[in-house]
């Protein structure tokens, strides 16, 4: 027999593809350039020109042999010595390419980090608004997601809705900053006192709290700051990393684990992601493009039209009167819904062309995401739809 | 605390992987072309010029966000049309795209399969010898690995030891031919006796026994024949596939899942895939690989030196009174150790710089492996070795 659990898992739709796709048929209706499609988070920016002509450089000048065999089970070297370099340079750590696992995303990277901290019947904690796809990456091990409620005002970590959760049996904790689906970035303050509620539950429970930090948008940030860097505060962390959404690169699958060298059992992680990844038939990301992204992990792609993106469609959804939280990074942005079902007023924009995400998934109700990873010129046309539909639906 | 699970299979070593860098060490010394270095799988040939060109020609010609855009769920397109055009064709199957799951290599593909057709608890069957890593894959499911006992004169299939062990609890059969260790091919006989045995017990148990037919050897069959195509009989049949060794291209982890059109829920079980694919962390494999290899999954690397290379070692081997089987394709050959202890066997031998692998590891002590994809003229210089190990030590 097959097996029931996945085949049941068959009838759950997926909210952002159902909506992605509707805003696809629709564009074969009216051009999909006039449908304003805010669903989907696939950077719009192509990859820099270093990485395509790193690539080329390899397939023309490297033995096939050598280019396309099999990593060694726990990553390539060259990887693992320059994101190791690229971190420490950039953020005052002090890795070596042994607490660094390649792995494919931060999708493959969540997925091993939580196999090496947890064992199947423990608990994690995460912060609404959430990623979705981190209830398939965690109870696929087994593993109980704790969901603590939004601070809805601030869409920042509501802390006493933690402290009540945060048990004996959870052996870690889960963040995204800057945060998709709220664009919002925790500040150095928060992350201190995060870490210090890590460091005094460690001690009461008498192990170690684990933080997972998944960061695949920690190069995108506006207003001319950096994300502080998560591990920098508490030493029990394993850093997630995806370069999908830096560069350009989401289909090519290639991220890291970097684990704090003052992690508990800090060198032994990384060879347990190798065990790890036997079991889930994973092994290493592609060997050319770990490879082609030694060469150019400290570049970006232009990621500059974000930031514009998020000033034009936060003033106008201020100017329209929506209560919103102005993102710190990310290509997302996370306002209330102006009626309390969100499902329902993302509904009544589809009319207009306007396809908008209702927040339910992200264990938010009555918000909504728009992903502003598309052209600048379609956001502006946007803004028109977004204004009628606004008034004449709530006015 | 971090997993204990995890942290206990530190302690066990790879035995092939052992001695790989017993052969690199060793290479430093004396020079590596004077090791005869017989222990990994990895191919020796380059992959064809078709798919660097192809691969130079996407990133050169195709837009950069489309070409490194997320896939579908479940797979692009192009791929799994090519795929399963190419297989009906080659095999005369009818598949269509959606009984096609890309998957990243032939690890990914038994990793998918064993978690669609079974649920925690059950067991899945498989023949001595076999390939190691099938404990991982398949325990990593949360079922149990039941070996057959190899038939120690044929290493076809132990067909007696097989109908004892065939019982209700039996969710599936995990088969590999061209096998890996032992070079042997099943015969179309073979294949038509075990589907029978399977559709008798499918009958017998009141549910189907799925056949997983993991068959990255596929292509490197010798004297001028084909492998049979093992879907073609039996319905309830998982293709698990690599372009790893056709393609040599190990390192980038492209291969797929061909489910049967005629097999139990067939339409559903690609779905499935893209779920499990969700809980392991995994996702698709890379992009631009789908896209070159769709291209390409006609060609194979020039696979003519690994039956030079089988047809030298074979004939040394019987020259020298060693018991051996004829492979009928890979690049893998399987003698029967001149001492009941493969593994001191193989100690002794490295004092020849011999790196030949115990098989205790594959189900079958008292044999070894030799993986002779190595250069022809590596080939001819080991033979003098093994004369002089073979008859210095066993005289």
């Amino acid at each position: 027999m097959i097996n029931e659990t996945y085949e049941a898992m068959l009838g759950a739709k997926n909210i952002i593809r159902v909506l992605s796709e509707f805003a696809a048929k629709r564009g074969e209706e009216i051009g999909y350039e006039n449908v304003f499609d805010y669903s989907l988070g696939n950077p719009s920016v192509p990859a820099p020109q270093a990485f395509t002509d790193e690539m080329i450089r390899l397939l023309q000048n490297e033995d096939a042999v050598k280019l396309h065999g099999y990593s060694p089970t726990l990553g390539h070297p060259l990887y693992k010595e320059k994101i190791a370099e690229s971190l420490n340079r950039r953020f005052g750590m002090n890795y070596t390419a042994n607490h660094i696992f390649p792995t494919t995303g931060a999708a493959g990277a969540v997925a091993h980090a939580v196999r090496a901290v947890t064992k199947p019947g423990d608990k994690i904690l995460t912060f609404a608004p959430y990623f979705p796809e981190y209830n398939p990456y965690i109870t696929g091990a087994g593993v109980e997601l704790g969901v603590v409620p939004a601070d809805r005002e601030t869409l920042q970590i509501n802390f006493a809705a933690f402290e009540e959760m945060l048990d004996e049996r959870t052996a870690a904790v889960l963040i995204n900053t800057p945060n998709n689906p709220s664009g919002v970035l925790y500040s150095e303050e928060t992350l201190e006192k995060l870490a210090q509620m890590l460091r005094d539950a460690s001690v009461r429970f008498g192990h170690n709290v684990f933080l997972l930090s998944d960061e695949p948008y920690r190069e995108i940030v506006f207003d001319g700051k950096t994300a502080p860097y998560v591990s920098k505060f508490y030493d029990h962390t394993l850093s997630c990393y995806s370069f999908s959404k830096a560069l350009s690169l989401p289909g090519e699958r290639i991220g890291y684990v970097a684990v704090n060298p003052a992690c508990e059992k800090a060198d032994k992680i990384v060879p347990m992601c190798g065990q790890i990844s036997r079991g889930l038939g994973h092994n290493c990301p592609p060997s050319i493009i770990q490879i082609a992204v030694a060469y150019t992990c400290d570049l970006t792609s232009d990621l500059s039209v974000y930031e514009v993106n998020r000033d034009l469609i936060y003033d106008k959804l201020v100017e329209l009167g929506y209560s919103v939280v102005k993102p710190g990074g990310t290509f997302y942005i996370f306002p209330k819904s102006l009626e309390d079902d969100a499902v329902v007023f993302c509904e009544k924009a589809r009319k207009y062309d306007l396809i908008l995400v209702p927040a339910d998934g992200f264990g938010a109700p009555g918000f909504f995401r728009m992903a502003y990873c598309i052209d600048t010129d379609k956001v502006k046309r946007s803004l028109a739809a977004l204004e009628r539909f606004t008034k004449e639906e709530y006015r």
